[in-house]
């Protein structure tokens, strides 16, 4: 039986297919990407995702008789048992069974799985979290996302809508959701939440250096410029910024007195304020897990893999 | 090799001491119990354990090397990678390496697990979520316990101090909890939590017969009472059981949201109140889980197993 060394993942975003040739080192060997155009026919973006993957095998110089298998992440609510986006609102899909449609182009094993998932498998094998049998990534975007590794076993939930851990409570009856939901980790947690306090905590304050970051408009507020402002000296920005810090730190505390993971990661656009978002929230968490100092209580890192860790994730489903 | 059709579960519990012998079809052959009287010191309870399980082997003329291997579930933090009560609060027991001590008894594999997971374990394998892979129980006791299996895998977080459902977030600085955190399940789902809130709406309303049912004294009141009240048309007890039942229900949309489970199960003093519980409670969970009624919502359900879970579960570590 012929070495099959390769795999190739696939990272499916609201703006660009991604897909990568990785190795058995789970390095990523060469990439490519095109606009996702999610508005089209969904077996468009299937074909892209078939295309892609045939030019970076030819241009690697790999058969497909050397591929493993594929692996497939994607936003929205996945059916992994069997391979269907079961929606996924920004593309308004809608039961898309994309594994038998990829099985058109490939006569190899395929999977799908949710991409926050993917990221936290990827972060795992090859990230910040190498290493670890047991691993929690938050992902701070538009929304909070998330995916565990326990024992080395990416958790996907019994049925479709499992670890959506953006979507348990911080507060009974507090900030609409995108969910439908009041409360969530999500409505507090995300860079849209961030942004929001933002705006908030400015409009109580004319003085406040975030109005002219905001170019004297607060609907230019985003996740970035509380903490900018908050660095300058700006005390309701720093105000924002505890709060926020503290929503988080209240979500991932959550998570430790579920998984007790080895490592905690960050990733999504709110993780790249780095050091002054990581040290407050360490400081936070630690004394406040259940059973306090007498419980392991993990550290809290960046995510290292970027936009990579979505395509090695996928490529090791 | 001679066959090894028995297993020993205990059920190690803050009154008594259960330990009984389980055979392949996960069945209590037979079982005896002493008082655990956990003040006393700790290696007399692992005597005790020993000796019941010797007892029990004798009388069912039982070898101990038709005994495959066994299982003790402890309440408390526990170390189960090391055998280790890292603390129980009610025993005031700290870091007990209660495995290595029973070792000195018996050469079989020992595993020592919390007692909420082994009960989950149990209902999963014996009880009321029976061929399922995917189950959640929720204890509401004194306090609210929990464990999840979850693809047939009984899940313990990857440190001591893991799995702790009833201590995470319902209302950010909500009601004191037990575990000096605000706002946790356990501190709104409790039968604990509801005593008090039936407590708190008598002291509103003087009219209530839950002053009756209380002897006139409201520190008299338990969980049961608000249901009883409430069955006989009392509007303010009506008030709390609907209240405890959102409590209750948030706390398993979140369980849902991450494991969506193929079944909930309800064990604990509060789950004997059966059909005025749990009709409420599914008919307020449906439609409140992500993605509401397009993703796969489980049942809610009482346990089967009662007092016998914690047993079959232990042995079935």
């Amino acid at each position: 039986m012929a070495k099959k060394p390769y795999r190739i993942g696939v990272d499916l975003g609201g703006t660009n297919i991604k897909v990568g040739i990785v190795d058995e080192q789970d390095r990523i060997l060469a990439k490519k990407s095109v606009k996702t155009r999610a508005e089209r026919p969904w077996q468009e973006v299937a074909k892209d995702i078939a295309e892609l993957a045939m030019r970076l095998l030819a241009e690697l110089k790999i058969d497909i008789s050397e591929c493993e298998k594929m692996g497939v992440g994607s936003p929205g609510m996945i059916d992994h048992i069997n391979g269907v986006v079961v929606f996924a609102g920004n593309f308004n899909w809608d039961d898309i069974p994309l594994v038998t449609e990829l099985r058109r182009y490939f006569s190899l094993p395929i999977t799908l799985a949710n991409d926050a998932n993917c990221a936290a498998l990827g972060e795992t094998v090859a990230g910040a979290g190498k290493g670890a049998r047991h691993v929690v990534l938050i992902t701070l975007g538009t929304g909070v996302g998330g995916g565990v590794v326990a024992d080395g076993i990416l958790q996907q939930g019994g049925a479709a809508g499992g670890m959506e851990l953006g979507h348990t409570l911080l507060m009974l009856d507090g900030e609409e959701c995108t969910c439908g939901r009041r409360g969530c980790f999500e409505a507090y947690a995300s860079a849209n939440a961030l942004a929001r306090q933002g705006r908030r905590a400015a409009k109580t304050d004319s003085k406040s250096i975030m109005h002219e970051m905001c170019k004297g408009d607060l609907s230019n507020m985003n996740g970035a410029i509380p903490f900018k402002a908050a660095q300058k000296g700006d005390k309701t920005a720093q105000r924002v910024v505890d709060d926020y810090i503290r929503y988080l730190g209240e979500g991932l505390i959550n998570c430790i007195n579920v998984w007790r993971p080895e490592k905690v990661l960050l990733g999504g656009g709110i993780s790249n304020e780095g050091a002054p978002l990581i040290n407050p929230l360490n400081e936070y968490v630690r004394p406040r897990c259940f059973a306090g100092e007498r419980g392991f209580v993990p550290h809290i890192e960046i995510a290292a893999l970027g936009n990579d860790a979505g395509i090695i994730g996928a490529a090791a489903l």
